[in-house]
């Protein structure tokens, strides 16, 4: 996608054909800066720190970061530890784990002397495939936009998302973002209410400069707003993204994804998940299985931004002496989703449907 | 309630015994500054820009606020213009048209040279029956919180709270709160999660200083959270305040209110609401009809904070040149209340047993 009309993917080889560059999410929306990875330390970082984030870039930074290690140690005991230093970054998107067990299974039973070239070329696989998942995505939920859009006899049709599963928690056109993408280059009278997503204020920081650059209306409301809207019938359908779904439909999302499925449910309003394949744990009989990541409570009683001057400092909101608890996600039941919009298309959250969406999981 | 150990009023006399002495809640956790309220539009001023906030809170500031405006001028089209200007300041909250009444009403037929003694009488009045209904809140709000700490064997109890309806809302004690502080000083073993309440942050700035200072164990929590936390068992009951009650139960209260009550409902956890008489507003069947506040929106995109260094100051968190909207309170329909903590006792947050506790308004 664009930013400042220039296009970007969120992560991308370096000239010098081995060395991987990032947008730096953390300094987002003030600043543009461009990080370069070159080692296998520089990707767990990025990922522990969320210079990335979402579960489809954290895989793909975990893909390149099994490349970067075995650029520089190619044995067996390398690979391994690459992939274990990888998976302890963030503990609830299952595409992390996917991603490092496809190049795992890669580069396993190939000669070490050509790992280095394999991985490589396995990683912009995964990238490529995120993009091609995501866009299609987009097809399918465009098609639910569409409908609303008629129903309304193109009245501009409200979207509510919350935190930022767009373009920068992929590599491209982002899962809950896709559909309002190309819902707008169809033509589609579209406005979008973005949660401001606390404590990291993903939405507000990310998804709104997201849809500022690609010109599509949005208004940032608190994550304390959304049931109000709802209520006022200003909002037509929602979309969400998932760091890993359950078989049986329920998803664990960023924190406060929950209350606003409640919300859509007491007010009649659809609520969806936009998803590739590679966030659906199949191990798992229920979103209460997952585990919720805690980060550090100064995200909640401190908050990142610029100052008037233009300098970007923390500020802190809470009492002193308060102790705070950062719960990072919460699990949506399926029960409370109206569709799980996936890169083969619509199905409802239940785990019949999931396993006839994909027959190749079928007995798992 | 104590700060530091030393006993403190919301609002008091000035020495000289017609001032009007406020703690200045804007800087409040960081800074503990008495501001000053010598006319009319001081008080006006202190409302509109919450140094002054909270229901009952606005009500006294409110009224003395008719007491400065009296000292300079006694006529009765002086007393009308004060009373508009109050009105206007804050929409939501009823207790501030309630207290500006009962302040007309008082001094409407008695002579102006007497106006002013009368009035200030009136609004200590005001004050101290504020100070006692609060008292009384928390007496049957303590019973409701004892029963579930004989039910877990005196484990501890946890509450979830949003916003600050606590004593800084009130002349002393809270709505909310009170119960809490009584089943504190009762010895009852209880914790409490503090919603942190974006925009304002009054949650995590607010009501964490007061538990704190008051010595009564607690968490501040995202927003986003309390659904996370009654998933996960750790909420026993949600004790709330209220700006402005419809008759039929309905509360208008902080933005994100109707989450957390949406939560507990699918929790099957009890939902209770605090509030004096005064935030009933007898003349709505619905809390729809309550008229929604929407603030500057850079309440939305800049949060204030103080910095490492100590200095006081906003930062802004959303992306530039994204638009923002900011509603101040959402309507929790009563059919998501368990039940209204009052003066009087807990009743249901329904037309018949409001009118059952308040028979004088039986037929209203």
């Amino acid at each position: 996608m664009r930013i400042d009309g220039k296009a970007y993917r969120t992560i991308w080889l370096a000239d010098d054909g081995w060395g991987v560059e990032i947008i730096d999410q953390t300094v987002l929306p003030h600043r543009l800066e461009i990080a370069r990875l070159s080692e296998l330390e520089d990707a767990a970082v990025a990922i522990a720190d969320m210079q990335v984030r979402g579960a489809p870039l954290i895989g793909a930074t975990a893909a390149y970061g099994v490349c970067l290690a075995l650029r520089q140690d190619q044995s067996d005991e390398a690979l391994d530890r690459a992939c274990e230093r990888l998976a302890m970054t963030r503990p609830t998107a299952i595409n992390l784990r996917w991603a490092i067990e496809e190049m795992r299974d890669t580069v396993r039973n190939i000669p070490h002397s050509e790992r280095v070239a394999v991985a490589y070329e396995r990683a912009a696989e995964i990238c490529q495939q995120d993009v091609e998942t995501c866009r299609r995505i987009g097809e399918h939920g465009l098609e639910l936009i569409a409908e609303h859009s008629r129903r309304k006899g193109g009245e501009t049709v409200n979207v509510l998302t919350h935190c930022n599963a767009g373009w920068l928690a992929t590599v491209d056109w982002g899962t809950a973002t896709s559909p309002i993408y190309q819902a707008h280059e169809a033509g589609i009278d579209i406005h979008v209410w973005v949660d401001e997503t606390r404590p990291r204020n993903q939405g507000a920081a990310l998804t709104a400069f997201e849809l500022g650059h690609q010109g599509v209306p949005h208004t940032i409301i608190t994550d304390n707003a959304g049931g109000h809207v709802m209520q006022n019938g200003d909002v037509d359908l929602c979309i969400v993204g998932t760091d890993r779904t359950a078989s049986n439909g329920d998803v664990a999302n960023k924190i406060g994804t929950y209350l606003k499925a409640l919300a859509a449910r007491d007010n009649g309003i659809p609520f969806y998940v936009a998803l590739p394949h590679s966030t659906i744990d199949w191990s798992l009989d229920s979103g209460f299985e997952i585990p919720i990541e805690e980060r550090d409570p100064e995200e909640v009683t401190h908050v990142w931004g610029k100052t008037d001057e233009g300098a970007f400092t923390r500020v802190e909101i809470a009492a002193p002496g308060s102790a705070a608890a950062n719960y990072a996600f919460d699990v949506t039941p399926g029960r409370l989703v109206t569709g799980l919009i996936t890169e083969r298309g619509v199905c409802e959250a239940s785990s019949a449907a999931l396993r006839e969406l994909y027959p190749e999981h079928a007995d798992g």
